[in-house]
């Protein structure tokens, strides 16, 4: 425990990084948002970057040292961090961070990320990987106050964990995010919808819940993807309805997959828990409950502060 | 019939344009091909590259009609011509067809393609469209001398059908040629991977087989995309690989959807017929064999002149 109890927690992602300044009695003092995500930084600047984040909050933070989550620690970060294998414990992130120090001589522990092997069939493995959702997933778990748990983190790769008796036992990644925008922007598909964008799904529910709909009854998402130009030819919906129905779609399949493996529960499954603060939770949480799974949510923030406090708490610093 | 007996026969599609001059016989004389799609020709220049066409082969010629078909059609091209709806028998096609006139006077008889609604449940409807490959299903049905059978088309958009009692009863579209195309160019696994491009994925029997086996054994789709990236980095498969595993996924993936739907049989399914000369249809006979499934192949240029010699024999010119 440093001389105040403060402690420096930063979420150092691809395309942004969070930092927060959290007391010794765990309360958020405050926060930064920057779009300083690690694919905008050379990693020879990141210890310089690290006591820029730190500069504002020199006087409470003193020597404390800083807690870092997420890319930082992927080969194209600070250092790299080898991932923990699942099953894992929140004990086994401090165990596998790693120690750097900033360009001004704060002491900085770097959080791994989690991996999981799994066998699809005979020698067939199939591996997945995350960094920085592991301190969201057990940062929720204790927020939430559970051991057992089904997670549901949406973005441009969407993660689902399973958390049994307090370890992550399996997670995936569902490539939805990027799929939509790499059909919207440079497919077919795209070219031929009247408008399409960001904002395009939420305002779109028609053709979203259209979407989910397919998702449920057709035989896969290949051959399901032209109707989002044959159905505007039929007349089944407007060329408007379009970028909203391949939301649902892609959404509706990824929860079609989902389901089964992460909430294999019979009758109404859940509760799944959505952790995030994305514009793609409200999209989530509706195809959930058109699925008839409930939900709970959880804000993404709360989820990785938690988490790395609780990596902090284990480190012992 | 015209005074020679001789016809042109073209298929004028998206991105390419196929002539031939056929004689009396049904022999096939010349032939042209050329990066003339329609994309690439305005539609008021059409008439005038009809008779560019025709120029070399005007002696043999003489006045003969064309007779054409593929997206030539559609609202884009020449004229629209109104889809037939499925099931729909050869005779559909010229009973459908749109006579138009060339610059220099010459009639033009350009195709309908085929549409199909089906009921996914309740009130749900899904449609489908073709333009050419409707053409190439039912030349390839007559110069099989079948009139059962089923049809896969590989392409940036694959085509299979269903073709009962000489009659196309169902069809569908999957997207998989496209989709490997903008997720190597646009997406991150592309940029992850160290070899991409058109030969890529017949370069690599390895990554290709891999992805066929993962598409077999995994839940779905979009949550194995990622393992394209996280198996190499698991060491499951070198990064070279991962160009043909991403397309052994996403051409497996298609046949898991297709194969129930369009060959149902029980024990050994097929044969299923592709039609093609893509350089996907070594592909796509590797993944069928992977799957079980009896596999027959014809030429697309054989089962396109065959279909555009049966209309223009219906069409009785």
């Amino acid at each position: 425990m440093t001389e105040t109890g403060a402690r420096l927690l930063v979420d150092w992602g691809t395309t942004n990084l969070r930092a927060f300044l959290v007391d010794a009695s765990r309360e958020i003092l405050e926060r930064q948002a920057s779009d300083q995500g690690i694919l905008s930084v050379p990693p020879d600047d990141m210890p310089a970057l690290l006591d820029q984040l730190a500069a504002p909050w020199s006087e409470r933070l003193r020597g404390a040292p800083a807690v870092l989550c997420g890319m930082v620690g992927s080969i194209n970060g600070w250092t790299e961090v080898p991932y923990v294998t699942c099953p894992a414990a929140p004990a086994d992130l401090p165990k596998g961070a790693q120690k750097v120090t900033s360009a001004a001589g704060r002491e900085v522990f770097i959080l791994p990320g989690l991996t999981r092997h799994r066998r699809l069939g005979g020698e067939l493995m199939q591996a997945d990987v995350m960094r920085g959702e592991e301190t969201q997933i057990f940062g929720a778990l204790r927020h939430l106050k559970r051991s057992d748990a089904t997670f549901c983190l949406p973005g441009t790769h969407a993660k689902w964990a399973r958390v049994e008796a307090g370890r992550c036992a399996d997670f995936a990644t569902y490539f939805t995010g990027e799929l939509y925008s790499v059909l919207i922007r440079h497919s077919l598909l795209g070219r031929l919808m009247e408008q399409a964008g960001d904002e395009a799904e939420t305002a779109l529910p028609e053709g979203f819940e259209r979407g989910l709909r397919v998702a449920q009854a057709a035989e896969g998402l290949t051959g399901s993807l032209f109707s989002a130009r044959a159905d505007v030819l039929a007349g089944f919906m407007t060329k408007a309805e379009s970028p909203g129905y391949l939301s649902g779609l892609l959404i509706g399949f990824e929860i079609r997959e989902a389901l089964p493996r992460f909430s294999p529960g019979v009758g109404a499954p859940g509760p799944i828990v959505i952790v995030g603060a994305h514009g793609l939770v409200p999209l989530y949480r509706t195809a959930l409950h058109h699925s008839g799974v409930r939900v709970e949510e959880l804000d993404g923030d709360t989820a990785v502060i938690a988490g790395l406090l609780q990596a902090s708490e284990l480190l012992d610093i």
